[in-house]
């Protein structure tokens, strides 16, 4: 990872519902906000149709902001297996839009999120938004919400990154990629 | 869907270890088998590398035998939330690699796929082996298992679709497209 070079930086925390995502760029340890936003899932009972969509709207912010690694809030627990397997779906449609790009793939827990924003890994959403918004004087709206969740994941692994040296903890395919040159087209 | 045409099925049974596939031609009501088989994910911890293992492969296999149709497994109980959260991912990759090349995805239960090969849903693997193994005359081997399901879900979809006309319970991409012409590129 050549950390003074610019890195930009997509941030995605995908739903069934709502998915929303932030672009962040990184020169040095300053960071700016590119974008940030939510694309809405087609109403409806079709499965494959939301997941179409996020695999769309994934690939499109790709192509659109070029970002150098993906990041992704992974919550590790769940009210019922039911959703567990759904949100399974959309974080594996959205990841696949990061891989097929062969972008480096970092997960996050939202408790990890909340921590690296706040200090506090019990923080509340909104919180969370008012620190990003003190950070980067970004827009928070009740609408935006999810976007700013996304967000919040992207800076998470920009804070995260620059202890990467010390930190064995952050892993990945970009760790997979390093550690093995040879199995990389 | 046009039913007098030869129609290409790859059928996926995605895990976290082992996903097994199988592909069968289907010309009127005639179905000969073209391939099966296993892919093994990689050994070890980084579950990116599993996921990007999945997407690859399964993209290969759709690369080599350009199906018209996928069909997926997919079991929507398990026993603890991790579990299903790590399978949703690897179902998500592979539907990924299916919708990225515009396939119409279709998904059955375990037990729905149980039942349209042997007439049992509650069949065990070895009886839903045994009766592909009647029908078509493939070789069946322990380490052929998970290819074997592979190779169910896509009979099961063969024969699902051949009443598609009055069960409405048949849906997926295919449907949404046929449904909305104009969003699709």
């Amino acid at each position: 990872m050549e950390s003074s070079a610019s890195r930009i930086i997509l941030g995605i925390d995908p739903g069934s519902n709502v998915t929303g995502y932030g672009v962040i760029q990184m020169k040095g340890s300053k960071i700016s906000v590119l974008d940030m936003g939510v694309f809405k899932m087609p109403k409806g009972d079709d499965h494959f149709e939301k997941l179409k969509a996020i695999f769309r709207s994934t690939s499109e912010i790709i192509r659109k902001h070029k970002p150098t690694e993906f990041s992704v809030e992974a919550p590790f627990y769940g009210n019922n297996v039911q959703s567990m397997l759904k949100l399974g779906r959309a974080q594996g449609v959205a990841i696949s839009a990061a891989l097929s790009e062969n972008l480096p793939v970092f997960e996050y827990s939202p408790r990890k999120v909340k921590q690296s924003i706040t200090g506090n890994g019990a923080a509340s959403k909104e919180q969370v938004a008012a620190m990003l918004k003190q950070m980067y004087g970004i827009t928070i709206d009740e609408k935006y919400m999810d976007a700013t969740d996304g967000l919040a994941v992207a800076v998470c692994h920009a804070f995260s990154n620059k202890i990467s040296a010390t930190d064995d903890k952050v892993s990945g395919w970009a760790a997979f990629v390093k550690k093995n040159p040879g199995r990389i087209k």
